[in-house]
Formats: C-alpha cells, sequence, structure tokens
C-alpha cells in the first residue's frame, strides 16, 4: 500500500498542517508524473486541496463522486489506490488519465469528455432512492464545462426534486481557453461580491492562526452563520431559479473551507451547488501563469521554461490557422468557429488577426454547429474547427442544420485518428463513420500540410457543406514521396510515387488520410521481398472517387486491394471501396480493409495502439506476403522464392 | 395570388376587428388541411394570432423569422406564398410541414428538431454585423423547446452580446407531452404573476373597447410604461443574469400585445426575451382539451371524438409499452426514460403503473442518456425511449458513456426507418448506420411485434449495451409467415418461411427489421415468375449472424444474394453482409445492397418514399429478374423461358 493509500482514511483526523503537508506531496507528484508521461497538469493541479477538503468528509468508495471531464482527477487517483501504478499513468497497459471503473471502484462514474457529471449524479441519486441505497453523491465540474448544454438539462431536471446532491462548481475562470459566455460573467460577479471577499480572508487568516479546539469552534459558528446567510443572501439566484440552494463563493484552495461547504450542503439538503474558486495550475508557476499552455502537456515538457507544443512531425493545427489567416485576408466572408479550444485548433493567429470574425462560443459544440449553419446561409463561409471526438456532441446538428439543408459550412475536425495518451474517450477514430452518414458532405482527408491548404481552398470556393478531418501532426516520416496530382480537385483520389522499382503491381493500396506513411512502411517491405505494390491516395471519403478505383481494379485484375484508415472498419472508407468492387463485379472478395475493430482502443502511442490493433505499416505488408503466398500455393505455382519472409 | 398572401402587406394598416377575422380564417383553413392531410395541430393553432402580430411589425421576407422545430410555421406558410399550395401539405412533391428554404425565401432557417432557433438567431446576428444588413432578428420557440440544452448554450453567447435579437417564449406550458423540470415551474411563477394577470385583463378589455387614435394613444402610453417596469421590477431574473431583457408575460393571442412586445424589445435594443402565454390547440376544442393527442395527427383525425392513434398495422409503441409493463412486475430494476414523448413512445401504461420507477427529463435527449448510464452502472436496468431521430441529439453520449464503459442500458429507437410525411428532418434512416458505429452495442431490429417483446426481454437480461430499432407501427400485411427460430437468440437471425412452393433457390434474401415484408412482396413476385428464393432475417446489426450467413452463401454459391434495411445503404447492414462476403471468399460481387441512397429523403408516405428510392418489393423483385437474365444470357443459357417479366 502506497502512502497516500493510508492517508485516505486518516483525512477526517488530520490537523491542517497535515492535510496542508499531504497537498504539497501529491501536487509533487503529479508534476513529476506529468513531466515524464504527459498529461493534464492545470486542471490537476487546482483540485489538489478540493480533493483532501473533499474525501475529509466523503468516502470515494462508499460515495459517489463523479469528476466532470475527468481530467480533474489525478490527485483522487493517488489517494484510491493506484499510488503505486500512478508513475505508469497514460502508458500502453498503464493506468488511465481519467476515472475508469476498471481500475477502481473508487471511480464510480467515467468520463473524457465535459460536463456529464451533473446528469450522471442525477442518475445515481434517482438509484439511490429506488434501490434504498444510502451513499452520498457530488459531482465536480469546472466554470467552463458549465456552459455547456446538458449540464443546464441536469440542472433543470434535478432541481425539481428533493433528492440530496452536492455539485462543487470548481471555478478557475478558464475551460481550455479562457472562459467566454454570459455564465462566466455571471460567475465573475459572484466572485467580486462583498461574501467572497471576507469569506476568504476571515477563512485564511482565522485557520492559519488558530490551532486545535478553537478552530473546530470557529468552523462550527461560521457554518451556522453561512447557512442562515445562504437561506437570506439573494445570491447566486440564476441556480435558485432553477431551484437549487448556492453556497459559496469559498476558497478552493482552503481544504476547511471545503470541508465545512460540502458539509454544509448536507445540512441543507436537497440539490446544492456550492461555488469554489480555484486556479488552474496552483503551486506550479509556469502553468499559473499560462495555464492554457499546460492544460494537456506532452512527456517532458514540465520544467522547461515552456512545453512543447508538438512532437514530431508538423502540425496541422497551425497549418490550417496558417491557411486560414490567408484565405481571410482574400475573402472577407471566411469566419472562423470554436468551442472553446483556440489553441489546440490552430485558430490563435486567426483570432488575433481578425478578433470580429472569430467567434469562441465555449465548451457548446451544438450551438457552434447550428449557429454557424445560420451564418453559412447569409453568404458566410464559417469555418468550424472542433476536435474530432468533442464533434460527436453535434452530430444532430451537423445531419439536421448542414447536411440536410445543405448549408454551405466547414468543418474541421482536428485529432482525427487515433488520438494517443488521452485514451479511449478522445480516440478521433468514429468520424469518417459517422460523417459518411450526411447526405451530400464531401469528406476529405489530408495526408499531409500541403493537401490540408489545397482542401481548405477547396471547402472555401465549395457550395457544399465539407469536412476535412485530419489528426494534430504529420506522423514522421523520412522518406521521398510525389503526388501525381499535385492539385486537389473535390472527389478525386492520387496516385503517389514512393519509389520506381519496375516489379510488376501485385498489391493495390488504397489508403486515406495519414494511413499513407503507414502503407509507405508496407510498400518497403513488400519491395524488400521482391513484390511490387501501387499507392492511390484517395483524399475523399465522399464523394469517393469510384471512377478511378474502378479504373484501377481493372487494370489489375489478379491483385490483391488493400484499404487503410485510421478510423473503425465498420461503415468506414473501405467498406466503400469492396462495395464498389462488388457492384461494379471486380472481385470484392480481394479487399481488405485495415481500420480499428469494433472494441474500444484506449491510451498508448499511435504506433503502439497502431501496432496493437494491426494496422501498422509491418503487419499490413505482413497480410499481403501471406496472402499472396495463399495465393501461388492454391494457383499451384511454388512462386519465385520470394516470399521468404526477410525484411518482415 | 391567394387571400392570404394578399393580407400580409396590409396587417401593419388593418385593425383589430379585422386582425381577429383574419386569425378565424387562417384557423379554419389549418383545422381544414390537417384533417384531410395530417399534420401538427394543436401547436400551429396556438400561434395564429401570434403569427399575425409579429407580422404586424416584422416583415418575412426581410427580417429573419426563424420558427423552432417549424412546426409552428403554418400560419407562416399560408401568409407567406404557400396559400395556393397549402392543401398539398405533408403530401409527396407538396409542400413541407416544416420551414423549407427551397419553398420560399420567407422560410429563412429550416428546423423540423427542437431547440436551434437562438443560436440560428445568433449566426444571423453575427453575421448581420459582419455584412453590415439591417434585417430584424426574431426566434419564436415553445416553453418545452426551452428546456434542451442547447438553448442555454446559446442564451449564454448571446447574452454577453449586444446584438440586437428578439427571443419570443411560445409558453403553452406543454412540449407534447406536459412539461417538466425546474425551468418549467419557473415559468409558472412568472405567469402567475401580479403583471401578466393586470396586463392580460387590462389590455384585452382596452383594446377590445377603442379604436383608431385613442387605440394608438394608449398603446404607446402602455409601451413606455412597460419599458419603464422591464428596467425595475425582478421578474425574469433567470434571463437577465444571462445576459437578456425579459419582456413579459403577454397574452399570446391578443395580436395587439404581440405586436408592442415585438416593437419594445427593438426599442430597447439588445438581447430581449418576450414571455408570450399561449394555449395549445387554440380556437379548436377537441385539441384545447387534448392537446397531446393532437400534436402531430392523422390524417382524417380532426373531426372525429378522438384521433386515430394509428394507421395500418400493429403499434410498436404499444408493443413496448406492453412487454415493459410485463416485465416492470417481474423485475424491480426495470426503469423507463423518456424526453418528453411518453405518448408516442408507448410508455403511458408504464408510467401510470410504475410512476416511482418512469422519468420523463423533457427535451433533453444528451441529459437522458447519461443519467440513464449512471442508473445502469447501480445494477438498474434503463429503457431509454427516444425517437431515432431525436437520439441523434445524444450520439457523444451513447458512444461516450454508454458503449464505451459498456454500461448495459436499453436505447428503445421508436420511429426508426422511413417515419414518412414530417420529411427529411424526421426520418429515422441513420440509426443503424451511427449505432453500428458503437463499439460493443448489440443492435436488434424487430419485424414484427412478437420479435420486439423477445428482443426487450434479451435487453432486460443482457450485460451488453442494446439497442432495439422499430419504426411507430407493423406494415399492412395480410399474409402468412413463420420463423424458423421462434425463440430469438442475441446475434443470431432466424430463417423464415413465407411459402413452400419447392422451386430451385436462385435468390438469397438477407433482410433486417420491417423491410421483411418487402422481401415478401417481391419473395411473392418471384415465385409467380418461376423463380425460387430463400428469406434470411437477420434480426441483429450487431453482433451480426456471421456463421449462419456464411454457411447460407457457402450452401448457394451460385445464387444472387439480396440485402433489404430502412436506413442508409452508407455504413448499414447490407455493407456488413458485403465485407463478410469479401472476407470468407464467397463471392461478394454477387450481394446487392438494398436501402436509401446518399440523399435527403423528403416527405411522402412510407411506401411512396420505399418506391421512390428504389427499395420496395417490387423494385427489388425487378433486380433480381433482370439480374437472373443477364445471368442466364452470359452462361449462354437461353433459360427456361421463366423471365417473361409477368406479373411484375
Amino acid at each position: 500500500m502506497g502512502e497516500f493509500d493510508a492517508a485516505l482514511p486518516k483525512l477526517k483526523d488530520m490537523s491542517t498542517e497535515e492535510k496542508t503537508e499531504l497537498c504539497g506531496r501529491i501536487r509533487n507528484k503529479i508534476i513529476e508524473t506529468v513531466s515524464r508521461n504527459g498529461g493534464h497538469l492545470a486542471s490537476n493541479l487546482g483540485v489538489v486541496e478540493l480533493t483532501v477538503g473533499l474525501y475529509s468528509v466523503i468516502d470515494p468508495f462508499h460515495d459517489k463522486v463523479i469528476w466532470d471531464v475527468g481530467h480533474q482527477c489525478y490527485a483522487h487517483k493517488i489517494l484510491t489506490g493506484r499510488d503505486d501504478s500512478f508513475d505508469t499513468l497514460r502508458r500502453l497497459g498503464g493506468i488511465s488519465g481519467f476515472p475508469m471503473s476498471s481500475e477502481s471502484s473508487a471511480d464510480c462514474f467515467e468520463a473524457g469528455h465535459s460536463s456529464t457529471s451533473i446528469s450522471a449524479a442525477l442518475g445515481f441519486a434517482r438509484a439511490r432512492k429506488l434501490t434504498g441505497a444510502d451513499y452520498r453523491i457530488c459531482a465536480v465540474i469546472g466554470d467552463g464545462a458549465f456552459g455547456s448544454g446538458m449540464v443546464f438539462e441536469a440542472l433543470n431536471d434535478a432541481g425539481q426534486l428533493t433528492d440530496n446532491i452536492t455539485v462543487i462548481i470548481n471555478d478557475n475562470g478558464m475551460s481550455i481557453s479562457p472562459n467566454v459566455g454570459a455564465l462566466h460573467k455571471y460567475f465573475i460577479r459572484l466572485r467580486s461580491g462583498r461574501r467572497y471577499i471576507k469569506a476568504k480572508s476571515k477563512v485564511k487568516r482565522g485557520l492559519d492562526k488558530m490551532g486545535g479546539f478553537g478552530r473546530f469552534i470557529a468552523r462550527n459558528v461560521e457554518r451556522v452563520k453561512g447557512f442562515m446567510r445562504s437561506a437570506v443572501v439573494p445570491e447566486g439566484e440564476l441556480f435558485i431559479d432553477l431551484g437549487w440552494k448556492y453556497i459559496g463563493p469559498i476558497d478552493g484552495h482552503d481544504v476547511n473551507a471545503v470541508k465545512d461547504a460540502v458539509e454544509k450542503a448536507e445540512l441543507i439538503g436537497g440539490p446544492v451547488i456550492i461555488h469554489a474558486i480555484t486556479q488552474k495550475g496552483r503551486g506550479y508557476a509556469p502553468a499559473e501563469d499560462n495555464p492554457s499552455s499546460y492544460h494537456g502537456v506532452q512527456p517532458a515538457a514540465v520544467n522547461q521554461t515552456a512545453p512543447e507544443s508538438l512532437n514530431g512531425g508538423q502540425s496541422f493545427s497551425a497549418g490550417l490557422g496558417k491557411i486560414l489567416c490567408e484565405l481571410g485576408a482574400e475573402k472577407d466572408n471566411i469566419v472562423a468557429v470554436c468551442a472553446a479550444m483556440v489553441g489546440g485548433t490552430g485558430l490563435s493567429p486567426f483570432a488575433e488577426k481578425y478578433p470580429e470574425r472569430y467567434f469562441d462560443v465555449g465548451i457548446a459544440e451544438e450551438h457552434a454547429v447550428t449557429m454557424s449553419a445560420a451564418m453559412a446561409k447569409t453568404g458566410l463561409k464559417p469555418f468550424i474547427c472542433l476536435y474530432s471526438t468533442f464533434s460527436q456532441r453535434a452530430y444532430d446538428q451537423i445531419l439536421h442544420d448542414i447536411a440536410l439543408p445543405q448549408n454551405a459550412a466547414v468543418l474541421c475536425l482536428d485529432r482525427g485518428g487515433v488520438s494517443g495518451r488521452d485514451g479511449r474517450t478522445h480516440q478521433g477514430i468514429y468520424d469518417l463513420a459517422f460523417m459518411n452518414t450526411m447526405p451530400g458532405f464531401v469528406i476529405a482527408a489530408p495526408s499531409d500540410i500541403s493537401e490540408l491548404e489545397q482542401f481548405v481552398r477547396l471547402a472555401a470556393d465549395s457550395d457544399k457543406p465539407f469536412a476535412i478531418r485530419y489528426p494534430a501532426k504529420m506522423p514522421q516520416y523520412e522518406g521521398q514521396y510525389k503526388f501525381v496530382s499535385e492539385n486537389a480537385v473535390t472527389g478525386k483520389g492520387t496516385f503517389v510515387v514512393r519509389s520506381e522499382n519496375g516489379l510488376p503491381v501485385r498489391v493495390v493500396f488504397i489508403s486515406l488520410g495519414v494511413m499513407l506513411f503507414e502503407i509507405f512502411k508496407a510498400y518497403d517491405i513488400l519491395e524488400s521481398n521482391g513484390i511490387g505494390s501501387l499507392i492511390f491516395s484517395a483524399r475523399f471519403m465522399k464523394p469517393i472517387d469510384r471512377e478511378c478505383i474502378v479504373a484501377l481494379l481493372k487494370k489489375y485484375p489478379d491483385s490483391i486491394v488493400v484499404t487503410a484508415e485510421d478510423g473503425i472498419a465498420a461503415g468506414g472508407f473501405g467498406e466503400q471501396v469492396i462495395r464498389i468492387a462488388s457492384e461494379e463485379g471486380l472481385n470484392a472478395d480481394r479487399v481488405r480493409v485495415f481500420g480499428f475493430p469494433d472494441e474500444c482502443v484506449g491510451h498508448g502511442s499511435i504506433p503502439e495502439l497502431y501496432k496493437e490493433f494491426g494496422i501498422d505499416g509491418g503487419s499490413i505488408a505482413k497480410y499481403c506476403i501471406d496472402k499472396l503466398r495463399i495465393i501461388e500455393g492454391t494457383e499451384g505455382a511454388e512462386g519465385t522464392g520470394l516470399f521468404s519472409g526477410d525484411n518482415l
């Protein structure tokens, strides 16, 4: 049992000094681990005292504590049995950076996307009533996540009830980007209210000076006074109108203030909001100064003067920002919309250069899409820049407001494909399949920055709904390659020349997006085994380049055909190719689809996950060699002795 | 030009008496047409005065009026050029029951799903600023739609701005089912406030009695007084906290009150909410008394004592309600969750029998799904009953909170497949494809009520996420059929015997869900042409019955294979069959997929739409006959003379 596991049951009896010291050690462990493994630094440093204060009252193994977005759960994990394994954070086979019920019963509800916690809390509350259980329920949610619609749906539903639910707003004034919206202004008003200023200085001064029994008295006096006040003082009316009681604001870095507020919420009963003020990146100066940069960091970024913004290949996000800035100068109808991800989506330069044409709506993907649809109706050309995984929130709006009415907005889906160490909730592997259900959408997947640039220009001139989907950055790749069609055309793919080896074509590769680089690896392995192949990069999932694919299959009737995509196979690109082959009677049986299977894809590095699921260049080459060997065998030929399996 | 088209430009100068008379005529036209064509009666009758009042100030051809959900747009359509074509409402090739930009420039934003209008309004406002346009912007949204999360996202975003936007809350106290939630209580508080009672009686009395100049004076006095009051009286704080100004409540059936409020909103400036009280079904006694039943009605339902609840075959929705009631008695962990659709989803009997285990969260599909995920974690078995088309709103929550953590909740997707006359925004044809992207989900599609019942029982006992998808009702079908496997097993399909004709099998049909009945038609046509076929009903989209499909393809290597589903072909069931055939080397080229193409599917009856898109039994049979004729031809045989095309 690690040192921190042992601390949990003792929290109730610890002195303030001991808790403060514990918080310091937790904070150091987080900084050390994130510096090695990467992870969410600023958000986790902001809730150390909040976690310790909360767990002085609430038992995370018996009660239900729901950490919204999940990226504020490191202190929780360290205190609830993941102390010893914490150094495996975000590594293949190691613990997840997000709550995971399979790791611990203390992780009562999984989350990676924001704003689900109050709905979950209400689910637990209704189950508690029906099953006669007695657990307490507490959701901890950031002020940024609070702006998302489903929070309002849950507040609205719970506010009519009498079930005891505590919601702690972890108000650090930030989403990942600085917060926006009327609610944000409202939080600032509450924060700057007389009561918070007073409470903060009083509690701080008081508790710093007092010890033992005196402190106990003081705390209880404060509790009773606070209780009376919250029934009288008209603060937090917004929540009160929705049927919630409001406690706060309190200092979220004051373990005793947190503890007192949670106890008070239980005394008051019904649905109660505790408004806790915290500082993102607390206790680590560079992150305090620049919390956006330290939201999600790469390994080794900590303890440098600034985090590495990128590892490996060139950044698609930065590429998008650059081309949008250029386009913005050329066309004044270009506008950019994001949902609390200005930095991550590469929009910062555009936002600086064209502030009047840039709109950050906060964590509100649904609103972002529908608002952009209306803009498109007026002749503006909105580029809606979302992370692939978060665009899932707007599936209906994309279909209902962009696709069906054929509004010519552009979706830029960043972090498409495997996003890596954030794990299963963040994988952008569903986008190709779900976007393909949208009638009349153009869906493009660039394999490098030059293609991204061309696709963005095509989208800007298109009168159709247009989606461009790409990962954060290009894979690292040293070799040469050349697109035969240098100028992209909507709905047309291109042949790609990797080398000229003159070998007869036995394998036709049909690739989408950055899987091209895995195909290059497969190509090289086949070449070194004396097997010739040909590479077609389809560029577009829809409209798919049916003409060229048909011509290719006709030209090489005896080849095997391999499709590759960094998304799920079901409903994906490869199945479209099989269907074309079948419809045209071109022997669909020889087509093999490489994509992710019907399973969760967990956390690990991108190459590790490709390999685990058999869609890396090596696995693809091995399939081809084995398959050709079988064909040679069944054809009765001994073959040319090429398939020795060397160079695999 | 129809009589109503001519009325629009005259509205500004019409007397109250003339407007009242006009409202009466509009109301009659709506009742008459809906009695013939079906449609949304109660909601449209509730906004006749509101529309006339609004268009006395605002020009729907120049300004942007956004009708939320769209099902309150009939008076709007009648006044803006659809007078003459109104009798084609909801008919194939006729005008849509929802706003449609292709019909008129007065339909500035399409909608069929709720709660998008404020986001659209903000999109227009931001475009207005950028393009220097001068249109006014007004969104009209029901109080039920107001509970959906994206409304809050839009209020939050717009509330921080100074753009002039008017939002009229059409508060009739109803969604389709009676409203729920804290917001609903809040609306009741506002409604029962001193001010509304006073204003209603005063304005009514005053305007009824006064004429001409006197009325003008009175109105302007009222305007100034109202302006002062709205700045002072602390009503509508909830909206004020979010940065909006609040006018109301007003009587939404008082054309002059509506006109005055809209003028006042323009004077005040910035984002303004007008709270108008209306009565659903106004002016038609049966609908006033029972607005839920008259929300969406079938043709000929009006002027009967009660609307026909169903046309044609047996109701799947009623079937679901019945079996859930039985299950509820057997197992106390069964709970039911719906999103403002208790009647439509068949849950009314369950809600009556087990009120403590029934939860209507209002129009809040996102919250419904995540809340249910938490319930499933505690051992409850939630049945989340949604319309297929509205479940799109919760795509992310289904994936993130049900599929990835493998929470064993059950999704009952009603109105799956073509929903008919509501048209493109309501077609449940995307569900199979988008649900198939969810890892580890069981996806079942019953073809009749007995299968539905069995699938519900399988779902209740399953430890996996489970979706059951079905249309409102079974197709009308007279003939006999028999499932070879009477007891359903998860992941297993069944052969279906339609007749025993002893003909050799030349066609293998692989069908999903209610498409079975189209396949029966095809089967009969083939039989009468002397062609034998075999029918396999897959029952499950996932896990697909690979074993049986492979055995079938192996047993009939020379047959053609036809798959059928009432969803989009892309990413659908048929593509899974092609991929299996390809992977197993069983000649995927002979498989032909029947499903909807990559196009919008508009409004019409279900049989009309099947025919239009070539997935009806006749079209399927014709394909088979043509294909077999070609095969006979290429095989050099003259055939048996069977393919005369008779009986087609």
